[in-house]
């Protein structure tokens, strides 16, 4: 990625700290990514983007700020994209997947905070991401105690909005949900000098809306008896879904999709015959954490879902497209986001219903809850989706770990027991 | 307590596991509490209720029931007791102040979760606690992602209701808390048989309200140069506000400010001259949790003030008493609650003013920043904190503990060392 540094100097990016991380990037996605055989020819798209992860898309989003248009930086994906596309500016998610962002973090943050939250507050103090540079506002959500409070202290650093998601999913919460959507509307309008529109709005509804109908297909195939695509390749794409432009996305999406297709039907698997099917549940896996799906598809088993915000909550539930006002509009996308299961809601239950519906549609032969560490709402929650996931007769692994590679050995034998289990 | 065994035993209760903590208390209690000298007289009422804790009240609210009566649990001063009340019901505080229930806890939730989490959940779970025992329902709060989703654990064994807590404190979040506080007056009406009348709420606002006024004057004692009262005797005070019988308790304390008053007058006080004041802030302090005001009172410092819900903001901003009707008091509720600066909210600047201004009141020459191992929200808002009362020249401390004694040798050392530091 050597070709940006002018781009990373004008960014005011601690460029020699950065270089570090460009260093170790390429080995870790070569290790990782390049070795596996016979991957689709379409995943060349994501390798390149993956490569220049912090050039090629950067270097858009700056043409589109030289334009006059602004970025949007966002952590969650209850952010509605839709009202960023549809006062013409560009929404995209923030670094925060990678150990080397973590000491940046806790300089400022508890130890006790869950590693993304402190990898993304790390990448924006030490300068060393240039999407958390790029982006003229960033717009946080209440979803959980470490990111409410880790906001106050970004917001110090980056102009900062926060939405009020509410904590539970009464009639009432979707509407005041749809309340702050509106709000959300009016403070991009004022920051982008843009009007958001009834006819912009649900063109974005349907610009991402297309986005999750692509993914949609692709996660689809993944629930063939011959799985054409690795769980691996699918992660980079989720992953890289927070980041890309959404036109270009999901055209790639749906070229890849074509290619598996073809496969599908002349049976090729990436997998040999009777590979156990792994469905993941749990918090997200931010790019470039790769470590679990590598651990588990080095372990004879393959990813086939993940029921995850990097994974098919960020994809599931298209937002109507029939109202035709900016109120319409607002309940229709806070009905959409609303229905997504984050542990964040008390009661939750509908996630285990998930999990269960997801695991027989995936084929599912187990499934493993996956908590990144001090992640109070996932881990607590984790008490329920393993008891009912037992009393439905799906097998559970329930594992907790962060960004360091020190757990990855016990991990590995952890899940080679698992995986041998469902075996016999 | 030996005399409530066969209402221990009708309460279903563990009780040769609960002996285990009978058998402890009394020793903890006289080591920390009657070694003190030159006690009030007035404070033999406090005495009392703590040596008779798991039986004195338990007998009343259960007396309460046989008349038809119902006991509400609740977890945190952001429920209204004052709805409570009104319908002719009592509410409760629980058990959660001791390591004892620690382990209880941790048999469904995570490790990582804060002691008084776990303690609360232990308590019940393990049934040792009469008050878990007792009440007939359990009104929870959304104002922490522990405590969230431990009452969906917590409601599979008891009836559990949940007020939705907004995570702001804008007009719009102010008027949704006073829907909740509707929502909640139709839950108890329900639940009791009774109706809230603008009567009986205006009733139960002035019974809470005064029980907040002698609470201020108590603590309104503490401010004089002449400490007259020990923060160990006033923070069990202020533990036992959670339990006791409002009526009763107002008029205790207003005979134990009636003798401090008269000490004041005297020029009496339980420290002697010189003694460096400390107000503390941070998480809650629940009975028995004695740990640190015992540290600190003997490490040459007296506690002066807590800004803690075990402290002044339990008693802080009375309900503005002149509404007539349900929707005005609800509003008026409303508006009293959420003046409340936990670090549940974002931004809460205002917690950070109220610290500076109480150390100012309480004429602190220091600040000891207490947070509890796990709590996510105070332990991120202490980096601000911290860093303000730097600003404001207040010299600060800041700790981490949890129920367990393995930290006490430790923080005798840097307390004392903060003390000797504040004496140069």
């Amino acid at each position: 990625m050597a070709d940006y540094l002018k781009m990373w100097q004008d960014l005011g990016m601690d460029v020699e700290m950065h270089n570090q991380l460009c260093e170790v990037l390429p080995q870790a996605f070569g290790d990782v990514y390049l070795t596996q055989k016979n991957r689709p020819e379409a995943m060349d798209y994501f390798n390149f983007v993956v490569a220049e992860i912090h050039g090629v898309r950067p270097v858009e989003l700056i043409e589109h700020q030289k334009k006059g248009g602004k970025v949007f930086g966002t952590f969650c994906l209850y952010v509605p994209d839709e009202v960023v596309f549809a006062a013409g500016a560009i929404a995209t998610g923030l670094c925060g997947g990678s150990q080397f962002w973590v000491p940046g973090g806790e300089k400022v943050l508890p130890v006790n905070t869950c590693p993304l939250i402190k990898a993304s507050v790390g990448a924006r103090l030490d300068r060393t991401c240039p999407f958390f540079r790029i982006a003229d506002m960033f717009v946080g959500e209440t979803t959980c105690d470490g990111k409410k409070k880790a906001y106050e202290i970004l917001g110090e650093d980056v102009p900062m909005y926060v939405m009020n998601l509410p904590q539970m999913k009464r009639r009432k919460d979707i509407l005041a949900w749809a309340e702050e959507i509106k709000d959300f509307i009016k403070v991009v309008e004022d920051f982008t000098g843009n009007k958001v529109t009834e006819e912009s709005l649900a063109d974005s509804i349907r610009l991402i809306n297309a986005k999750r109908t692509a993914l949609a297909r692709l996660y689809d195939l993944r629930k063939n008896e011959n799985i054409p695509i690795s769980g691996k390749d699918v992660l980079v794409i989720s992953q890289i879904a927070f980041y890309d432009d959404p036109t270009r996305f999901t055209e790639k999406v749906n070229k890849l999709c074509d290619e598996l297709d073809q496969r599908v039907k002349d049976g090729v698997s990436v997998f040999p015959k009777g590979t156990k099917r792994i469905l993941l549940t749990g918090t997200p896996l931010a790019i470039p954490n790769w470590k679990l799906h590598h651990i588990i598809e080095t372990s004879g088993a393959a990813v086939v879902g993940e029921e995850m915000c990097t994974g098919i909550r960020y994809f599931e539930h298209p937002v109507d497209e029939t109202a035709t006002t900016i109120d319409g509009q607002a309940e229709a996308l806070a009905e959409r986001y609303m229905n997504i299961n984050c542990a964040c809601f008390t009661p939750n239950d509908k996630r285990i219903d998930d999990i269960i519906r997801l695991a027989k549609e995936y084929k599912a032969d187990g499934v493993i809850d996956v908590n990144l560490k001090f992640c109070e709402l996932y881990d607590t929650e984790g008490y329920k989706v393993e008891r009912a996931l037992k009393e439905a007769g799906i097998p559970i692994l329930g594992i907790e770990t962060d960004y360091t590679d020190s757990d990855a050995q016990q991990l590995s034998t952890r899940i080679g027991a698992f995986v041998e289990m469902l075996s016999k």
